[in-house]
């Protein structure tokens, strides 16, 4: 017998989950085309190639390969990977599709990805992104809207205590610099940085002096980046004029992002804040990630990355956005009850109940009649004893059942009882969909 | 540099597509759900024994497996799989689940799957199923239901001569008896017929020797197999009458589904075809398919498999189901001109033109005012020549743009041109989305 669990790391969605994350997905759907943002979808599997190179190291190790079909498949060789992110899918569709698209792209993408990670808490190896990105434009005002688009989000879900995070590649590049990282390890820095979280100073100094960072150089680091919430952001930022070249740049966009900022859905929730690291490879300008108090990591995360594009097209294409975790989102929403109390409600408006065998077509023609009016109705598929049928209908919490047994058939009447009030009326089959729209509408006895 | 194209046999949907996928997706999800449907999901991979020695052996060819990560990586095993449809993993959510589902469980999901198949027009190794299942009970009403649904489904998107072939797996073995197939060859003579579509009578009658049965054999196989519309499905039956076991059972229950059918959506569709084969080995009872005459293939399938559950759950649960093929159902709606004409329309009701380095903040409040009426809104990300700002949105065919240049901003006002008629007008700053939705509601001047 074969076993009945999902694989590790993923989950089934019976259909209370199911009604709560379409919910979320729908509100970031609405949200999303009123900034203009377009839909797209990309398959669950990319070439290899198209994986390999984009993430860094540690996320290469991260993706699921799939096996060769046909004769190759003793072989062990790996043709397909699952998508990792739905960013760089993004950049490859970018690049196959130039000239049909417009110049200033805005796409949303709401679809799962998979990360051969260690499941724990509220991380998956299946998880759903949905995903903002604003393709051809190095203008802040990019950033801004994104940063906008996904704040609106969250407040249209609910969420009042959110705050974002901002930085910068370049900010962060400088303090590694300041603390010493010599320029061609500061991937290993970042890495090991990105994951304070995770593991923790002691974790993250052990891993970068395995990874041949010398031990000073390391503790200078956890120094920098230690979470410092009393040091003002400004103060960092001017520690590190002698080492950020292009400083007036960095520093003036991270302003004006800010200040640009003060008249969208996302004023007063920003902090600039150095030491923000992002472990993935291709940011190249400002990182962001939004976090609220009751979760450990974030909701999200984005940034710019100006040159992934080009690794597909051969020229550059700025890009920047954002990506929500919907799992996450829902942890904390089901935590703290945001989500609205009818979401749980039963799965039909009405059962048909079954007289008996003769009576079946019956059944079926009063169904349809009911759902040609708008109504969601199951039918209970074989004879059965009334009170087992009624006792059915009470434990699926169907507010109404309908049942037309020998008096009404031979008078042309239908019986609706009122599950909720207990009450009961027999009415002309004609206008029985017209009094259940009624019954519907009363409230229960409690 | 990467390639940019999808893997074979995927496709990337950019945004038209993806909208005419959610008007189908949405249609399906409504009717199905006015049957008393309720949503589950499922990860897109399941362990390997999950889905091993549920397909027959055609399918087990077709199922892409996925390399076991870490250490193992190199040893070429696979301990996970691809999903290859919605069907086994429910009856493992089923055995899974078991005390928490409701007796009668009617759930429906809506899901891409994956088969390494070779790709053709309109077959693809990503392809989206739209599946529901009526788990629990025997009951014939149970195929009605099913079978109605669909077919509200098609009408619904607006089909009006789909139709519905008819037919029992235990007939299908009677039909193979009178051809002289062993038992213990039955499985390969059906994978063999399945086939019959795609590869014609010879091609099946090559595939059939291939596997050891006599060519006599193949060739009666074929004679009963072949399309034979001017066959009364009656007289085939009756020429069963010598082999067919429980005859009385299967013909009545095939009767029985076709009358109650008529006081159904179904009504009038359904042919009872005896050479109706479906290669899935999982299928015990009733089986069926749906097609359109412009479309080599089905539009979907089904049937009951009574035993599947079983495999996972050591006792047996009764089940009936059915599939949609969205890219099918797609396909044969855009040959035909069935998508509604405002499907394709502009990504955004208003372009926010971008006057100068200065006025950022100011073009993004005004974006934010726009947004709280409930306009959808882009925002043109850098400064630009008024000309070229108008002309592309003439080219994302946005019917309105607004601009507040330096007269405007002195004035507190703002500019709204009407990209349909060609006229613009200057409005207080407070009004503007009021007059922007008079505008839209404008007629073009063509």
């Amino acid at each position: 017998m074969s076993s009945t669990q999902p694989a590790r790391g993923t989950r089934d969605f019976l259909p209370p989950d199911v009604r709560r994350r379409a919910h979320v997905i729908d509100i970031v759907r609405r949200v999303y085309e009123r900034y203009g943002f377009e839909p797209i979808e990309t398959p669950a599997f990319e070439n290899i190639e198209t994986l390999t190179g984009k993430y860094g190291e540690e996320g290469a190790k991260l993706i699921f390969k799939i096996l060769k079909r046909g004769e190759h498949e003793s072989s062990g060789q790996a043709d397909l990977a699952l998508r990792y992110d739905l960013t760089v899918p993004l950049a490859r569709v970018i690049a196959e599709y130039q000239n049909t698209l417009p110049k200033f792209f805005r796409r949303y993408q709401i679809q799962p990805v998979w990360r051969a990670d260690r499941p724990a808490r509220g991380r998956f190896r299946e998880f759903y992104q949905c995903d903002i990105d604003a393709i051809g434009s190095t203008s802040p005002v990019v950033e801004v809207e994104v940063l906008s688009a996904v704040s609106d989000v969250l407040t249209t879900l609910g969420f009042d205590d959110f705050r974002v995070r901002l930085n910068d590649r370049r900010v962060l590049q400088a303090l590694l610099a300041t603390a010493g990282v010599p320029p061609d390890r500061e991937t290993d820095a970042l890495v090991a940085l990105d994951k304070l979280d995770k593991i923790g100073p002691d974790g993250v100094a052990a891993d970068m002096t395995a990874r041949g960072l010398d031990p000073g150089v390391a503790a200078a680091c956890l120094r920098l980046f230690a979470p410092a919430p009393d040091r003002a952001a400004v103060e960092t930022l001017r520690s590190l004029s002698v080492r950020l070249a292009d400083r007036k740049d960095v520093l003036g966009t991270l302003e004006t992002i800010v200040a640009m900022a003060e008249s969208t859905p996302v004023a007063g929730r920003i902090r600039v804040d150095p030491s923000l690291a992002r472990g993935l490879s291709y940011y190249t300008g400002a990182i962001m990630e939004i976090a609220v108090p009751d979760l450990a990591g974030s909701l999200g995360g984005g940034g710019r990355y100006d040159n992934l594009v080009g690794m597909f097209l051969g020229r550059e294409v700025p890009a920047c956005g954002f990506s929500l975790g919907l799992e996450r989102i829902i942890v904390v929403m089901a935590e703290r009850g945001m989500f609205p109390p009818d979401i749980a409600s039963a799965p039909a408006d009405v059962m048909v109940a079954l007289w008996d065998e003769s009576s079946r077509a019956e059944a079926l023609a009063l169904a349809g009649r009911l759902r040609r009016d708008g109504l969601d109705v199951d039918v209970y598929p074989e004879p059965d004893k009334p009170g087992r049928q009624f006792k059915y209908a009470a434990s699926r919490q169907y507010p109404i059942v309908v049942l037309a047994g020998e008096d009404e058939r031979r008078t042309g009447t239908v019986t609706i009882k009122n599950m909720r009030t207990a009450s009961q009326i027999t009415v002309p089959m004609a206008d029985v969909a017209t009094h259940v729209q009624t019954e519907l509408k009363r409230s229960p006895v409690s």
